[in-house]
């Protein structure tokens, strides 16, 4: 597969993870996104260039695969690249492995670019792929849909939105999403759960000062437990989820 | 001054850092307790062997002192020691240094030693201090009180803990005390002051389920800005706190 490759060791520590010693989703992102941020740095497109070109990237879906989630104290290597590009999107890669060079977690993430002037999408220009070798494929992969909400037997929390939420890149950090979206399932819920696989699409953006409602239901049979989630404000859907989880073994 | 030294070099990434490219008090207080977490778990008295001992560390106060915050990708060198010990509180120091070993942060902590099995406040056993090379003084130290809230003119925000704001350590991050209290202040505010000193001081945990209530009040003259905390549940006091600000110049 094309694409140049980064990687970076990360040890876990307390506040990386959850009261099951477990690395958090909010996390994980976090560790993602400083991961690939290093790489751009190192190509010489990092943040500070991009806005200087008139760029900003954006994310538009995660797909999370999980093995096995990270443990306090491991050290985990966390490698990405970016695999391939078309008109409008980019598609990296994140790899997790263990100490031993097991893989625990892939995300397969779609980014598209943003023209700060025009203030919509933009055509991905080569020069921007370049250094990342990634390759020009102009298909359009298909990506998965999270599942849909099950709105009779939905729950709901609000959430306002803090001065710390807001990070050093301008917007509101990527991993409140999925801290509002997972939060709203419950303690108890979380507590004897663990998640084997997610998708969270973003549809737009939550600014500071906004309060959204969090939706999500719970679908529970012999073959599958499915969680389904949706982050809005009023009639403006700004992103939608859903998890496929199984009983944590005690 | 006695006291066995530890230091860790942290490199600060975006998700530690606010809009204005500065590390945040939450994640400074993260990066701190990592850091003194370290030392213990290097000298054999870590988190779970505390909890086979019957004890845990609980943080009564801190007091800040900062000549600068650190910035994005900034390397800081974070130094800790126990400095002394009495009955029943420990006293511990951090120095945050910068590339240049210039001092930008120093802060002064008092942490006492809770009985798991009792519930309450165990008097000091020298085998716990002897690794730390910690001094005896029976003198109790003095320690700064948190300005008075003015009550006439308080703001007030309501929190509810979340599921995540619970660490791997049990309890909810000591880092969220500081996020409650430094967001009533509103991002008008927080946006054009640093702080420059502080001291929080705990008085009863915040436990998953509850919905805090945070005042805050500023005071501001030609002399000082002066912004006092307490954060309560009814007429339970959490913590309370207060901070000197000067105005960013830009």
């Amino acid at each position: 597969m094309s694409g140049r490759r980064y990687k970076e060791v990360h040890t876990l520590n307390y506040y990386m993870c959850d009261r099951n010693q477990t690395l958090t989703m909010p996390m994980l992102v976090n560790l993602l996104l400083e991961v690939s941020g290093q790489q751009s740095g190192r190509l010489g497109l990092g943040e500070e260039t991009m806005t200087e070109m008139g760029y900003a990237w954006i994310i538009l879906q995660y797909e999370f695969e999980i093995q096995r989630m990270p443990k306090f104290l491991e050290s985990i290597e966390i490698e990405t690249f970016a695999s391939e590009y078309n008109k409008l999107f980019c598609y990296r890669n994140f790899i997790v492995r263990d100490e031993q060079g097991e893989e625990m977690i892939t995300v397969f993430t779609t980014f598209a670019l943003l023209s700060l002037e025009e203030r919509k999408i933009s055509r991905l220009p080569a020069e921007i792929l370049t250094p990342y070798e990634a390759e020009f494929n102009k298909r359009l992969k298909r990506t998965a849909r999270p599942a849909s909400l099950d709105e009779e037997q939905a729950i709901v929390r609000s959430y306002r939105t803090r001065y710390f939420d807001i990070d050093a890149n301008q917007h509101v950090n990527n991993s409140q999403y999925l801290n509002w979206t997972l939060d709203t399932l419950g303690s108890d819920f979380l507590t004897t759960h663990e998640i084997k696989s997610g998708t969270i699409k973003f549809a737009k953006e939550v600014y500071e000062g906004q309060t959204i409602e969090s939706y999500a239901s719970i679908q529970e049979n012999s073959e599958k437990i499915l969680s389904a989630h949706r982050i809005q404000d009023n009639d403006v859907v700004n992103c939608t989820a859903s998890f496929r989880w199984a009983k944590i073994e005690s």
